[in-house]
């Protein structure tokens, strides 16, 4: 018989209301708000009282650097959630909510996968509770008030060259990406060029993962800077009054989302930053509020550990106090002979040779993540096409590296096949040898943060920046935003800025094209190499197969 | 004691949890989809097994012309919902969803006032059940892939000039009326002119209010007209395989939302079409489902009698198969004396000669009304203002008419002040003179359909047209679509196409500018002077006042 797919072995999942999961983590049924059986909204007022608890154990999952031959970062999330309960422990998951748009450009939710996947799945690479949505009015809403204030009368004396907030949409639409608008004539407004970006990389979107309440969103909204005026002063959301109005809208959506795994423990799925020009973690209200209701939480960052964990300590972890316990790097041999030199169209075929040559991506990655001081463990996603010879190899390599490779089996058994990798993050979360800290300090100046990260995450022997952008991050710590932490846009696919250079590349310069401020999110970030904030749809777009089937099921989706 | 506001008397509001208010209807709690503790969705499995039930009564609440001094049609019809249970009719309402967008700019929800609410009221007027989202989704999807297709070589020969498919987003935004797409060189595509509705604007609004079920939704979708070929061919949605995909998004905004009236009634508030490019009704599923599960259901058509009940006879009625028992036209004496040539400013003092004069306006809809074979009676939605002497006239002149006119004081006292009028309906609607037959038939041709309207309805002494219409509409009727009703859009303020002509004018004639056809939604849409599809923001907007106060409760929503 042939394996289940992802969407029958989901299907088939016996879920529980949604009522037991949050009673299980002690949330009174008033104080969660569903939405339909299976998904609730956590109140505001729960969440509060909570906060002179003590907080779990914080478990981040990274990966080493993506691949096309996938390493299922997502999946392991999941599968370890679910270890860790098998094994005894009150454990949660916390994970990123999943684009709308994308979903209809190329197949693929953002669920997990096999046994380790939460549900429901199709809800959750659709609408969901409508986070997205509310995100996306609030962001227009800015924009229409932008617009609205020039039309009738510029009283702020907004430069219409220097706005700098585009709209957003959640759909993959490259038509788009560069618009001129207000044309039409004088009723229309007067015309710009502007553009839209996909809602992801919404700086609100940001700015809801890293708010630690209504207060904190409302306040942070309100430092948006939307553009300049003609003298370079900088125009603010507040100034526009827009940040009322944004919070109404986005009241709900700060609300983290709690649904369940396959086998009926609590997920907090919540927020979804881009990983390229935001941090790319799931929101801090829900982390916290996961950490005081669980003694486990396990979530997981975008990208490989270069780009996600590198955001995840330095952005996330620093701004909301949090500390991990403990970080797990997701490998798979088939992403290590790639990161080895393999094409896809030979991971087939048994290399040794060229997993022992990838693993050297895995070495970085481990050495960069003590440079955190949390302590670290492999674990080694498992194919059915990997041969013992190749997991002996990257057990081994991490051996002499000191770190415990685990191999597990989640995707195809479950808890029941991950529980050794619990047992020992179990080990190293409570052995108690986390002693977390940022790579840099906030008095650090945004150059040399650059610098910190470049140098020493990616190893790259120098930075590349003009001297114009050099100034602007001189006149942001004139202005008072020196202390904000550095988010790097860059490939995910290298420690370099060139996709094509997998495994463990030495020499290169970081070569920083631009830097933007976003004051609200409270980062710089420093774009380097091409950064695509409005992706389009493949030339057959996965949209043309989705559809209802005769039982009235989603098909296509996934 | 100054009177409570709106907002005021709805935070004071009973709420039932709304399982209670299903199973008031029969409803199973499994069968209801919740949205927090007070908002649910009625599952489609549900609604189908309703089919061989018998219907209720159908009872449409229309209005003389509105002025600027209101005249409560979505109040009377919350009220006359209230009135019925209080005389012990098991009775439902059925209105349409509020528009995001416009909250933010001009004050003002759309659940009532005064003691004839539906509640929730904030959720009602901002994300409520995401329908209005998903609907931009999936009508921007297709527009993404219109896009996506000629960028990947155009196979289908869509000439680019004339995709006639905008886009729509939940917002007044002046600025998205006239956009230029596909800026920035080779990789965002071809350039080319097009623009944004508001959601309500859209086609795929108008196909899910008339839909009956999801079958019919997908097949409507995939009727669309998105454009033409140089050839002039029409190029639709299946064409692009989008009406799949698009059923998927909408498969949950489909299913009716159910809430309650301040007095804990059954309130059905499901879809939003412009009344004005669009039939303006709430949706079929939601009214034939009321119809299933109460003995009474009161609901309402956008504007005036002349658009918005023509367009629920001849449009939402014949197309559903539905037949109203009884019209209830309300009028107040305010809106009559503006109707007779009163200034608003003046409105305050007694004025028995300008209600006399203004009740001509109130005289034509009733004729027109008789002319559906439907009987009516008219409502006074009565105001502290309004003087004995004026509400005598009223019913003076309705008298004559051969109608009653009742005083109604729902605003004020909830229920208690509407058991007259609720009594009457009973007797129109159980005395059984509906004979209710639809203006034309569906055989007669489309621009005699037009003049039919024109002529009968607004009374005008001609329709003209130009020959380029003319055989537009010759060559629609050609293609198959004549046996389509037709979807007038004109000003809502007068019975011409001048919105200053107000009373009961004659000798007029009607311009058609332009014809578009909705060949999903079903209908041809007769253009006869401007209209608006993207409203833009007033000087200071809503949303600059909208925000939490300390409680955490909105103000400046309402």
């Amino acid at each position: 018989m042939a394996p289940k797919s992802d969407i029958e072995i989901a299907r088939a999942a016996q879920k529980k209301p949604i009522r037991e999961i949050g009673a299980g983590l002690g949330i009174p049924e008033a104080e969660l708000l569903p939405f339909g059986h299976d998904k609730a909204k956590i109140s505001a007022e729960f969440i509060a009282g909570l906060k002179d608890r003590p907080s779990g154990k914080l478990v981040l999952v990274t990966a080493i650097n993506p691949t096309p031959a996938g390493e299922g970062k997502t999946t392991t999330t999941v599968g370890l959630g679910d270890g860790l309960n098998a094994i005894g422990r009150k454990a949660a998951i916390c994970i990123r909510e999943a684009s709308l748009g994308p979903c209809f450009g190329m197949k693929g939710g953002a669920a997990g996968g096999g046994y380790a996947q939460v549900v429901p799945m199709e809800e959750m690479n659709l609408h969901f509770t409508g986070d997205f949505h509310a995100i996306t009015s609030a962001h227009n809403l800015l924009a229409a008030m932008i617009d609205n204030h020039i039309y009738w009368g510029n009283a702020l004396g907004i430069d219409s060259r220097r706005v700098t907030w585009r709209r957003v949409m959640d759909m993959n639409d490259r038509a788009l990406r560069d618009v001129v608008t207000s044309l039409g004539g004088v009723a229309n407004g007067y015309p710009r060029q502007s553009g839209f970006d996909i809602t992801v990389a919404s700086e609100v979107m940001a700015i809801l993962c890293l708010a630690t309440d209504i207060a904190d969103l409302q306040r942070r909204l309100g430092e948006i800077i939307i553009g300049y005026t003609a003298a370079r002063e900088p125009v603010r959301a507040r100034d526009l009054k827009a940040d009322g109005a944004m919070t109404v809208l986005l009241a709900q959506a700060m609300q983290p989302n709690l649904v369940q795994t396959l086998e009926n423990n609590p997920a907090f799925v919540h927020g979804g930053p881009f990983a390229n020009i935001a941090h790319g973690c799931n929101s801090v209200i829900a982390t916290t509020t996961a950490l005081k209701l669980a003694d486990y939480v396990v979530t997981e960052a975008g990208f490989g550990a270069d780009l996600g964990a590198e955001k995840f300590m330095n952005i996330k972890c620093r701004k909301a106090g949090l500390a991990p316990d403990a970080v797990v790097i997701v490998a798979t041999v088939r992403a290590l002979k790639m990161n080895g030199g393999v094409a896809k169209a030979d991971l087939g075929t048994e290399n040794v040779e060229a997993v022992k040559r990838g693993c050297a991506n895995l070495g970085r990655h481990l050495e960069n993540i003590a440079a955190f001081h949390v302590p670290a463990v492999v674990a080694i996603n498992h194919f059915v096409s990997d041969t013992d010879a190749e997991i002996a190899a990257v057990q081994e390599y991490a051996r002499i590296h000191g770190v415990e490779a685990v191999l597990c089996r989640h995707w195809a058994e479950g808890s029941a096949g991950i529980t050794e990798l619990a047992h020992k993050v179990v080990a190293l979360a409570e052995g108690g040898a986390a002693r977390f800290q940022p790579l840099y300090p906030d008095e650090m100046g945004l150059f040399e943060k650059i610098e910190t990260i470049a140098t020493r995450i990616y190893r790259a022997e120098a930075v590349q920046v003009d001297d114009k952008l050099r100034a602007q991050l001189r006149a942001w710590e004139d202005a008072g935003y020196g202390n904000l932490p550095v988010c790097m846009a860059k490939t995910q696919y290298s420690f370099t800025t060139d996709p094509e250079k997998r495994g463990a590349p030495t020499g290169h310069v970081v070569p920083v094209r631009e830097v933007r401020l976003s004051a609200g999110a409270g980062f710089v970030v420093a774009i380097c190499g091409e950064i695509m904030t409005m992706p389009g749809l493949p030339r057959v777009p996965a949209a043309e197969t989705i559809g209802l089937n005769a039982d009235g099921q989603i098909e296509g989706l996934f």
